[in-house]
């Protein structure tokens, strides 16, 4: 069975291949003008100065949970932990070395042909790169770790004969182990990644835009503002490499979430055989490597048809919909023939639709995953009543204009969690707790397609601020700030699955985390009514809340030291809004870099620390309530902060497409909708994305851990 | 035993007593010019407009409630839910009245004496007539419930025998039913009560506001802003009536979930006999009716002291002190000698303290409100770090203002939050879950001295708006503006009692609720990792999101009414901005009122509903599901709008004290910190208080029905 892995492996190849492809592809096309090289290279060098500064503090991070791993769990989990390491901080390297590269030739196809179809085809070709690397990368690593600790170290075998022992010391043998070290690693990356990242952008936004666009009321990306470069910088590592860490380890997470249920399932109700085992483990896998599949020829679409039209939100859509749909089509397969003639062993896993049910619950899975998207969709795109609401409400001034932001952020909540309701109890209903694994791993099967999508954006971004600051005509920037809206779009979707996919990943996780501390044989159950657990789940509620607050004052912090710089050289650089004197950039790059740095280790080494102080403390049945509330109020805020933050930014844009009559920029309406947008860029940018990964790396650590902390426990010495 | 009750008979007719003589002590005071005369007779014909409009739609709602209850529960379900709603509302009605007479009075006191002290004891005792009263009512109302149902009707002995059915059509002989029956009825009248004057008087504050002081620059409460007494009427229905009938409902809410509980585990485990059963039921009871004796020395200390020091706040405290003191102590003796001899019984309760269990717990309540207390204090004070950052923040404008009030406020949640779960633990340890609603008792237990020193606060607020209105001199305002900023400290601290207490009353509601469909002998548990529970849990913590988000929506609706109406006034009527026109006040305070009337429907109709549907579609596991989710969703929720609204108001305050150097009023970060004020206000004052009372009557209702859908239900009859 184990052969089938070889799908896998051409996935991988083709889909890394024709990363490298279209990297040199893009990288040998023209950068235009000279004032646009020089520009280019001037964000190039932040953004690569940044990663390196970043890289320098996650090693060490890394290096001391490495050598934990090492000691107290197994060696295998802590080289897995590398591979994962090594694979996030790439695929994050590679897609932001590709959008410092894209985004100026970017610009210069739009100034050279003035037609949106081909400046498309380029930025989405850089932004297939990353797309192409997230899973391809993902894909690798999990391949290596299955191949090289599970079948050469006989890890797997070591589970089908039952010889696992519950207790640590005897913990090396175990391949969940393994395979969470690998999920570990990916969230660590992730986290520092998207939080560093994170910080940056918005450090830098806010500034640029809270003294550029409010005080001296200049446009944006405009080259007088000093802080525009950093900007800039700021989309490629926050935007680009924070992205792309992010859904690699969302995906990784969903696909190992499904294999570690298998492992646990196996060992704790021992109703199915060695074979039915190792198909549970493979699904996943196989899942997502055709789905990487699928997503070639979703992303060849675009590349390769000739013309494409000017309906750039119809052409992504169908590069999306034909990977989706192959991938439907390829779990369907799978499914079917994999699972065919076990039908003595579905009663054991839950199984309600026969051999077609892992496929089902995937179907479930992307379904919540549109749905919630296009729920998103409607909560912050300016086509719709919500968002309408709060540029009206911007007339008022605005405290009405956040306050109506708040409000439909808040209101937002309820629909995408019933459609998660609806899909975890679907999934499970068909396919139980591995179904609820399938479903998240359903949702991020063609994350290739989505993640060139959601590239795409920022690399357009980047293009319009290119086409600014080098003083090109009105129409190249019309033409980048078309891509960019659409780009916009595409990521509220894009969100949706972030955070649908990471619920039910987590949800997964904790299952396999109940399972790792409950005897065989016995019914695993969390009793949220005993104290112990309540008290748990009630602090795992703050967490997210103490966690976003710390994130958002990082940022806050970084930007005034932003506004202050951007404020001094205007005062102090005569000529600089005349346009005469040129700012001084790379004062400003240097104050976000070192602000982000700074302000990110605090909040990322509390989620790292959090589960597991608490689990030596207080034991497994609190930590259980801890990622119960942590999870459930994580969704909650990441729901709410994504729209109130997206409502913000689109009703800016809407008063400024003139859909408040008369009222259009530099009206007060307007202004008032400048300090929503801004107020929400933090929350939608840094925060929302960084609870994803927090609630994953919460699950995926404590799974890690649990073995010891169920037994090892200040509170179980005591008590 | 029951003799008992005389206590608390003689505590409920003493506190009436002396709230009738303050009453009339305060009306007979002299009411000052005839132009203070006229604003305060304005305020109080649009208050009375108000609560008339309001009890018409609450009595429809009611009336219906209160049939279904009697169709389907019981008569005497229905009978107490009638008793509870004339409690509540007549408590919320009372002080209204006193704070209209109360407000003038102060202000002519102030203006006679230029006495802090003596302003102060006019003030206060206006307040203590409310205070008195919420607790007198809200215990008259469990008496006679108590005796009524309880004893004459045979509904203990029914208990005591054993003789209760499960299932509904034999409802009407559980005493349990008739006990939940009284909280709902004091809770829907809470819950309209709290969202409609929340409504009100934040539409009314921020419309005017908004016009007044960011448009017009004209200080608050300028008689030319035509909202101004739309305003101090909103001050009245909301901070008096809204928090009279909310801390009612939390107090009984408290106090029964313990009655509640104490006949559930003797129905569930029949381990001890009916002497200990009625102990347990009277303690609770016991322990408020003492602490109301407590509170008539605290705050008789208060208004029989001859003269009182100029340190307002210190004379508070000591009030405060001496009444919780008290309560302590006569706790202890309550505890001490009532369960003396009981201890073949401990085990079966799990107390693990003998006879001081439920004493002891109800201190860990008491410490933990104090502690919660102290961090809102600690997050929302401008002595603070946290507020004064927001004030520094606000030198960088409105957007910064906000972004680093909405991180105070998401950080603020975690210490509350683990203070909370250490007295939930706590009391546990020491008192089963008995302890917990003890110590739910024990947070409340001196509320008539809470309420008071709550309730002084908006009267001396409303006695500065007629200062102002009326010309009087500036050192008169400078009086009331002292006592009124003590006053939002102490509501600070006051709120922390209020979370602290709904979330243990919620808790222990629940755990009874878990009883009510468990059979004898069982072990109560609700397994948060079953599909349907989660999703409950998932969908429960949306609710408190999607509740918030409506409420401010409502708000800002009726908020921008009135910024219309004000705009308009200041431009059709000619004059009005030079003080020579009159403005039209009553058109606001209609607007004020029809649109809180109008506003406040479908929250509070979404809050009653949603359990009840979501209860006979998926039945009572999903139920808990909701309840847990919801419970611990709107704890930080309360928490982060409390302190972030708190603290945006301070931060104004502090740099309109001077504490931005060369930054007061009129600076820009002054507008800054007006904006971020104004985003605060709803966050604060509507959404806050209305999400305690929110978890309370969903637990309260769910108890209620739970007998009836966990037998009908429609998932139950397709699975």
């Amino acid at each position: 069975m184990e052969i089938l892995l070889i799908i896998v492996a051409i996935a991988v190849v083709l889909a890394i291949a024709y990363a490298v492809f279209n990297f040199f592809s893009v990288k040998k096309m023209e950068e235009g003008t000279e004032r646009m090289s020089e520009i280019a290279g001037a964000i190039r060098i932040g953004a690569n100065a940044f990663i390196k500064y970043e890289f320098k503090l996650v090693a060490i991070i890394g290096a001391i949970i490495a050598v934990l791993l090492a000691a107290f769990i197994s060696w295998q989990s802590a080289c897995a932990f590398v591979i994962g390491a090594v694979m996030s901080a790439s695929a994050g390297w590679v897609g932001m070395k590709i959008a410092t590269y894209a985004n100026v030739r970017v610009t210069n196809r739009a100034r050279e042909t003035k037609d949106l179809g081909k400046t498309l085809k380029v930025a989405f070709k850089g932004g297939s790169v990353m797309g192409l690397c997230v899973a391809g990368f993902a894909l690798l690593g999990i391949i290596i770790v299955y191949l090289i600790f599970g079948l050469a170290c006989g890890q797997i075998d070591d589970i089908a004969a039952g010889t696992v022992q519950k207790y640590w010391t005897n913990l090396d043998a175990s391949f969940t182990m393994t395979l969470s070290g690998y999920a570990l690693g990916c969230s660590v990356i992730a986290l520092f990644n998207r939080v560093g990242g994170g910080i940056y952008t918005k450090a830098a936004d806010m500034g640029a835009d809270l003294v550029g666009k409010t005080e001296a009321h200049i446009p944006e990306d405009d080259p007088r503002n000093p802080a525009t470069i950093a900007d800039n910088v700021g989309d490629n590592v926050g935007d680009v490499a924070g992205l792309g860490s992010d859904l690699l380890e969302s995906y990784v997470g969903a696909i190992l979430s499904g294999v570690i249920l298998a492992c646990e399932l196996f060992l704790h109700n021992a109703g199915f055989d060695e074979d039915f085992l190792t198909k549970l483990m493979l699904f996943p896998i196989l899942l997502a490597g055709c789905g990487l599949l699928a997503c070639l020829v979703g992303i060849g679409y675009v590349l390769v048809k000739p013309k494409l039209s000017s309906n750039v939100h119809m052409e992504l859509n169908i590069a999306t919909w034909i990977s989706a749909g192959l991938s439907v089509v390829a779990g369907f397969l799978l499914s079917f023939f994999m699972f065919k003639g076990d039908s003595g062993f579905y009663d054991t896993v839950g199984w309600n639709a026969g051999n077609l049910s892992p496929w089902l619950a995937s179907v479930f899975g992307i379904a919540a995953g549109i749905i919630i998207g296009l729920i998103s969709e409607y909560y912050t795109s300016y086509d719709h009543k919500p968002t309408k609401r709060i540029a009206e409400a911007s007339k008022e001034g605005a405290a009405l204009n956040i306050t109506q932001g708040l409000s439909n952020g808040m209101a937002s909540c309820m629909l995408p969690v019933v459609v998660l309701a609806v899909a975890i109890f679907g999934s499970y209903m068909v396919g139980g707790m591995y179904g609820v694994a399938c479903a998240a791993v359903g949702m991020l099967s063609f994350v290739a397609a989505t993640v060139s999508v959601d590239t795409y954006g920022p690399i357009s971004d980047n293009a319009g601020g290119i086409a600014e600051m080098s003083g090109l005509d009105e129409d190249v920037r019309g033409i980048t700030d078309k891509l960019d809206s659409v780009g916009n779009t595409t990521a509220a979707i894009g969100k949706g699955f972030a955070i649908g996919s990471a619920a039910l990943a987590a949800l997964s996780l904790m299952t396999s985390y109940m399972y790792a501390f409950t005897g065989v044989g016995q019914e695993i159950s969390l009793d949220i009514i005993t104290p112990l657990t309540l008290c748990g789940a009630l602090c795992g509620a703050a967490l997210p809340f103490l966690f976003s607050g710390m994130l958002i004052n990082a940022v806050a912090k970084a930007a005034r030291k932003m506004v202050d710089e951007v404020r001094r050289q205007f005062k102090e650089i005569p000529g600089i809004l005349e346009g005469e004197a040129k700012p001084d950039y790379k004062t400003c790059i240097q104050i976000s870099t070192q602000g982000s740095i700074k302000e990110m280790r605090v909040p990322c080494i509390l989620a790292i620390c959090f589960t597991v102080v608490s689990g030596f403390v207080f034991g497994a049945q609190f930590v259980g309530g801890v990622l119960v509330g942590a999870t459930i109020s994580a969704i909650m805020l990441a729901l709410f902060t994504g729209n109130a933050g997206g409502a913000w930014d689109n009703a800016k844009k809407y008063i400024e497409s003139g859909g408040l009559k008369g009222l259009g920029k530099g009206s007060a309406a307007h202004d008032a909708s400048v300090v929503g947008d801004t107020v929400g860029d933090p929350l939608k940018d840094t925060v929302g994305p960084s609870l994803d990964i927090l609630i994953k790396i919460m699950s995926t650590l404590s799974l890690v851990l649990v073995v010891i902390f169920s037994e090892y426990n200040l509170f179980g010495l005591f008590m």
